[in-house]
């Protein structure tokens, strides 16, 4: 089978074997949000010479605004509940797809908070993973522009709590009157202004709204060399990320993601004496192999 | 004498008698961020046929980057201290200020947290609302795009807490996944979904990155329409600035900024039974007569 894991940025495609192990990978910067809804054309495209007839697919791909809006499925949701969520779409006369039969995953939601929560394209990767966990209660993080706790419950996904750390600390940056002190690009991290930044974070009398002025106080009175001010500022943002996330979920964290962030996470967490246990980032594939499997397509 | 506010991004002249009553009042867009280092032909221009010889600047014009760099008087700071930390300075050859005395205010700081605290411009305002509060101790909160909280006690400015909330709120809209789902402009308070956004700030087990994204859900569940999603979210933000910056601080909360935030925060205030006081945004004219007065200039 094919697998293909369509972010609203990215998109890569797998080519897997019976067994689901990977045989081949092609990836393209053609982003479900970004692609101008040439959806059939780049998957045809991106797949051509790969002969094989079953084409998963997870991620933004099936968002509102992308190819086909697949509905949330709510939590618990189990294997078979993702799986029995997942549409079949019709790829029209798109070159290279005739002959295919192409399925998308859906995204899934917690209802049990007044707000609610949602992911899509996470819930793919830790399908991929829920065999490995095991039963019992888990704790998963998938670090990012939005993070994502996620809590297992005996081989069911029942909480997804957002954080949207990433895109603040992206904005910050950017646009705000931090941002304008430091220097470009992204310099490497520095490891005691990631750590002040936590420890500021660790405060109750704090607050995130209060302790972002302080990277404003810390150009003014030099307490950091410019190029450890962007670590600070991670550190302040992640450590309030973490204090919010961790209350009541059990250790170790799972982290899976890129893994400069699963680093840079996997620090964060030990400093709180909070064991981790890191994932590789390419278990999408292998989540839509299980899912294609409880579905019966395999 | 007259008395200059030159904050960032406005710049407010007050003519007063020699009890501190407004006389006259006129404004400019030249914010002292803004005006490209014109300073003395800005000033000189503003402030035409008004023949007192004193007058008095405060705010950002005596910030780094701005006409003369008035150092940070540290707290605890009463009038006094604040006055003793004015700087006289030359307007060169300015046309409009030949034989005129200039005088600009220091900016204040707090240095007791790690991470220090500062405010230029405020501590005006404050010292212009000092003799009202009298004896004991108070918080006072003005609230923007850097809020600030306050406590004076027995005259003296004791601690400073800013919280970046209208910034974040300014960024998120324009920049921000949340603000692509708004609509243009500002639209009226929705009070409704500003309260639930308070509501949301007081669960424990939130944290500001998770309930922001509670935005997105909000918008992708219709859980209210469009154009109060910018309340909710300023709810979101108001609230947790609250929660943070109230801990251990005596009521009534002294609210002092434009009527329009000032009964925002009122409410919010009022909504978890905390007492406000509310007193006119003029106070910075008043703060620099005092200021003037115990320097010994008047």
């Amino acid at each position: 089978m094919i697998a293909i894991d369509w972010g609203g940025s990215s998109l890569r495609a797998y080519r897997l074997d019976g067994d689901g192990a990977i045989l081949d990978a092609r990836r393209s910067g053609d982003g479900a949000l970004a692609c101008g809804g040439r959806f059939g054309e780049v998957l045809g495209a991106l797949i051509a010479g790969w002969d094989d007839a079953l084409v998963v697919m997870a991620g933004m791909v099936g968002a509102r605004g992308g190819w086909i809006e697949v509905p949330y499925v709510d939590g618990p949701a189990d294997a078979r509940a993702l799986a029995a969520g997942m549409l079949r779409l019709d790829p029209g006369d798109a070159p290279g797809l005739a002959g295919r039969s192409l399925w998308c995953v859906p995204g899934m939601a917690d209802r049990t908070t007044p707000a609610s929560d949602v992911m899509r394209g996470e819930e793919t990767q830790i399908a991929g993973l829920l065999d490995a966990l095991g039963p019992g209660a888990h704790t998963i993080c998938l670090p990012g522009t939005h993070s994502k706790w996620v809590r297992v419950d005996e081989g069911a996904i029942v909480r997804i709590s957002t954080a949207m750390t990433g895109e603040l600390y992206g904005l910050l940056r950017a646009h705000s009157i931090l941002g304008r002190g430091m220097p470009e690009g992204e310099p490497a991290l520095d490891l005691a202004a990631f750590d002040a930044g936590i420890a500021c974070s660790d405060d109750p009398a704090g607050g995130l709204l209060h302790d972002l002025f302080g990277v404003r106080t810390a150009m003014l009175f030099e307490r950091f060399p410019p190029s450890a001010l962007p670590s600070y500022l991670s550190g302040l943002l992640v450590g309030h990320e973490l204090r919010a996330a961790l209350a009541g979920l059990p250790a170790p964290v799972h982290l899976l993601g890129s893994e400069a962030l699963v680093e840079r996470y996997a620090h964060a967490l030990q400093s709180r004496g909070i064991a981790v246990q890191r994932h590789p980032e390419a278990l999408a594939a292998a989540g839509m192999y299980r899912l294609a499997k409880v579905r019966g397509l395999l």
